[in-house]
């Protein structure tokens, strides 16, 4: 009974707690094994086996004002195996951590939906399935990168890639070296795991790092060898950009030392962009200290550049209401609300009510973005935003 | 008036007609010019101005069972300078044109977005714009592509970009030499443009090309080096392939005469996706003879790989009606309705009720696909679809 009083008591632990959450020891193999020790001492002491997930939720994830980055709390929840409700989560925990187990054992990757068609089947004797959909599957795996403190890549589970990256920089990937001076028109596709395990710098001649939104303005770019003029290293994420694109800027800025710039469409769209490479998200909130970017500046397009740079009514696209709505919970965003220069921002877009995409540029000159616009922009850096 | 019964004589020919069209002589430049040149040469004659525009429409697009591609027949619409319902269109046409002429002259790219706004201006003394919307602009373009006779690639326009490349072949892209052997995880990203004063082939020890249809699949190929194993080279175009990944296995098909294999999900979307590689689409039909792959096979997923691999049901899909829809207009198909193993295929698709993908292999084991599904399939010809 003793035991069970332990139980009962470690569930309404911990409240949230203010202390610092330290980070677990070893690799992530040896972490889900320990997981996977604690169940088993659990059993043999007579325990009703659990994890604790630190919990995913709105509730448990706050600004911190020193780091710079949305961060998790403290607050988790107790899956227990012997509960009517949780069982069944219980067990498909358990079944997604032996699986990515394996892929760690036999130095392999696979994607979320991969993973799923691997830890799917049917349970001996019953009608009963692992996982009906992949949509149960999903947020196990995000239950398990919390619960062992691992990025999902170090799960050895990749999202889809998109996004590519041309310029001074020469790094190895998978044991091949890639001059990315020399990538042609197409580029380095960025892959979804970039982890130090698998790609390496050598040797960067970079003095900072531009990140575009979409795959046709970065081609610009690159077709104005603005890399080389400029030298910078051009990546872009077609539109939001995917977990290994952000990962991958997150190690140029930290261990190249490189500062990193951001030119998005100005829309509330591009400013959410923007948000996340540099403060992280909600969603990933447990991963802001390996993805965020707290430094990476706002270089574009602002709402004021219209006057700045004289342009036409061409490049204007009206806001609606959506645009509007999106502006204001934006602006209320604790890591935006206290910078002035943002509010101006914000205010004037839905003042000036009308958009502008990078793309609008090309209503000038074509190559006026390459040209003339970001080296302006470069030159006036109290214009960026922070 | 002799002059204007030219004109309405010519509004009415042709009659659907059974002549070849020649295709036009020069560069893509030239041909602009020329068009421009006509206008010039009607208006100073006193004539209506009017391009001929080959009509994109169902109505004059067929199956040649000579070429086993889907062709565009020979009508075409005249667009008028003298008419109230053309005119606009007419002047649109004359300043998309001028703009792809500017970008040939520069030797610059871009994208049907940049066209748009380099094109969007408001007519002097006027409130009128040359466009409001990209979505008048963007058949426009298509119409010059017709009109010329050029691809759009070659009009230096480029679609967005998406799909990757890895495996045995080294070629040039735009001055940098890439062996694509040694692209580490990522890979070369497959530009929109690469027609062959961008991309020279240089060495090939490919015996095929393998082309996949999303990057996730791709990756568990390239991460089991799936190309060096079986000397091959891989692709994917992130679902349905993109202008640019089409082209280039068209040109690995012809210039390198590597046969072009396809592994898609079993479903009505991959039926289709191999469809359009193989006979081209209805709407791009005037490019066909530079896309399109009669030769290319279907390698898998088939719905009798189900038995064939003794899979479990863990790999099922439920067909939906929208599936069983789709499957049999596929089914209709000039290009598949003669063919006794196609029919088959789907047939049997519609008889299981369920669809499979190519990740559901994962059930077996991760790597099942690139050890034993694909090995075997290579070896199993009779088993493709064609």
């Amino acid at each position: 009974m003793a035991k069970k009083t332990a139980v009962a008591k470690s569930k309404k632990k911990p409240a949230p707690s203010t202390k610092k959450r330290k980070r677990k020891s070893g690799t992530t193999g040896e972490r889900i094994e320990a997981l996977a020790q604690s169940v088993v001492t659990m059993a043999e002491k007579q325990i009703d086996p659990h994890v604790d997930i630190p919990l995913r939720a709105l509730s448990n994830v706050h600004f911190n004002e020193k780091t710079r980055y949305i961060e998790m709390g403290d607050k988790f929840q107790q899956r227990n195996f012997f509960n009517y409700g949780q069982a069944k989560r219980f067990m498909q925990t358990m079944l997604v951590a032996s699986k990515c187990k394996d892929l760690s054992n036999e130095e392999k990757t696979a994607s979320i939906r991969q993973i799923y068609y691997m830890a799917k089947h049917t349970i001996k004797g019953t009608k009963e399935k692992t996982f009906d959909e992949q949509s149960e599957c999903d947020p196990i795996i995000e239950d398990l990168e919390v619960a062992v403190e691992s990025l999902r890549e170090e799960l050895h589970v990749f999202a889809s890639s998109r996004g590519s990256l041309i310029g001074q920089l020469t790094f190895v990937d998978s044991g091949d070296t890639i001059d990315a001076t020399r990538m042609g028109s197409g580029g380095y596709s960025i892959p979804s795991i970039v982890e130090p395990d698998v790609i390496q710098f050598k040797k960067c001649n970079a003095k900072f790092v531009l990140h575009l939104e979409k795959d046709t303005v970065w081609r610009r770019f690159v077709e104005d060898r603005f890399w080389e003029k400029h030298r910078c290293i051009l990546t872009h994420g077609g539109g939001q950009p995917p977990r290994g694109v952000r990962r991958l800027l997150h190690r140029m800025h930290n261990e190249l030392k490189l500062p990193v710039y951001v030119l998005l469409d100005n829309d509330p769209w591009g400013y959410y962009i923007y948000s996340v490479i540099k403060q992280g998200s909600i969603n990933l909130a447990f991963e802001s200290s390996r993805m965020a970017i707290p430094d990476a500046k706002y270089v574009g397009v602002s709402a004021f550049d219209y006057e700045r740079f004289d342009l036409s009514d061409d490049v204007k696209i009206e806001v609606d209401a959506n645009d509007v709505k999106r502006s204001k919970q934006i602006m209320a965003y604790p890591w935006f609300k206290n910078k002035r220069p943002w509010a101006r921002e914000i205010k004037r877009l839905l003042a000036n009510g009308f958009k502008m995409e990078v793309e609008a540029m090309c209503s000038k000159s074509l190559s006026f973005v390459t040209e003339e616009y970001l080296p302006y922009k470069l030159k006036h850096k109290n214009e960026w935003l922070d």
